[in-house]
């Protein structure tokens, strides 16, 4: 376990996904997986549960539905941006290194040290405030493992053999599958958290309207996020 | 600030209602919303907005629209609940105390020390998986705050006057008001974060099968959760 102060985890935790391909041990995990559902829901219902997929049997099996849809999905995302990678780009770009990173994330899934699949138990109908009660506990899951040496990211790709997992693993049909969380050991080293200024993000008593306190702490590095720009 | 780890600060962090009516400095308000956006959205791209509501102007309009909203919803809670709170019970019961709590939390709304509004930035239609580009960020405002020696809580009560919110603060159609989330300093003791079971929470290779790892630590405390029994 690092000593990392609470704020200092807050403000550092980025995503990783290239990890050192060993097991992520079962007391480990136990400690994030308590340490997420500790996180608050509306009037405490609790509707968050998580799978953990292990290597073997039925684990093994979801292991590799998620790795096609991710390869899949990694693959159409490229056609779609119109992304190709140069030899010189892998090493010298923020893209190029981006690029990397997801190749080697999206080859290496089925060997993901953990993977949880966070799942929602709905309880009314679709809200766009509902999430308050599911995924702040998947946050605690990322910061928890970074608390613990580890690291994590959220994606969204299992959408596409979302039926395929239902059926193998027995979800029923009013539980939404909200993330994948994939976890691990950390490879390598990693850039800095980037976000918009501040400012851009925070205002006070009126929309746009930002308080002269919304300013970065000196060393923030920026980044304005979202899609990449396609190339012409 | 607290020198609380990561991990403990990610176990022990729960609801804050009764706060001490002192203003919250903009120095650790900026501090607080730094961590929350720090914390990760679909490609990065941060749709998450924050508008804190200052005691004055139309921080201070805002403040009485959600007071009178909380009042009344909580007014209706009880009603609904058949909640009725005898003197005996305020000290005596978990219930008492807690009834106790949130009537001091919709008396004093107006005074709370620091008022965030959550907002998301709508991009796509709505989507069950959306709010993990939101609430993460509110859950890094509740954590941070502990990191600074603050506590808060999350509500939903201001839908009630949602339109007029927009109306004053000029929040867009395409913005979703996700949250309200209120903090302060904590006045006076506070109970242990209770949950499920973990083993409840936490499965493996297959819906409700648990693994042998999903164990409490020594001491967890436990509740249900959920909206209290009625009353007969």
């Amino acid at each position: 376990m690092t000593d990392v102060t609470l704020l200092e985890g807050l403000e550092t935790t980025r995503s990783i996904r290239r990890y050192v391909l060993e097991p992520l041990p079962e007391a480990d995990l136990n400690r994030i997986v308590f340490a997420a559902t500790r996180a608050p829901s509306g009037t405490n219902r609790q509707p968050f549960r998580f799978i953990s997929l292990s290597h073997e049997g039925k684990g093994a099996e979801a292991r590799k539905l998620l790795g096609e849809a991710f390869r899949s999905s990694w693959a159409q995302k490229c056609r779609d941006e119109g992304w190709e990678i140069s030899l010189d780009e892998r090493a010298d770009s923020r893209r190029g290194r981006m690029l990397q990173a997801m190749e080697q994330y999206v080859t290496n899934f089925e060997r993901t040290p953990a993977i949880l699949l966070a799942c929602f138990k709905r309880y009314r109908p679709l809200n766009h405030a509902e999430g308050a009660s599911i995924f702040p506990a998947c946050q605690n899951v990322l910061l928890a493992a970074r608390a613990l040496g580890y690291g994590g990211c959220f994606s969204g790709w299992h959408f596409q053999v979302e039926d395929e997992l239902r059926e193998l693993l027995g979800i029923p049909e009013d539980v939404e599958l909200s993330l994948t969380i994939t976890l691990g050991r950390p490879q390598g080293s990693h850039g800095p958290v980037r976000r918009r200024p501040l400012a851009e993000l925070v205002y006070e008593d009126a929309w746009e309207s930002s308080p002269s306190w919304a300013v970065d702490p000196p060393g923030t590095r920026f980044t304005r996020g979202g899609p990449p720009e396609k190339q012409a």
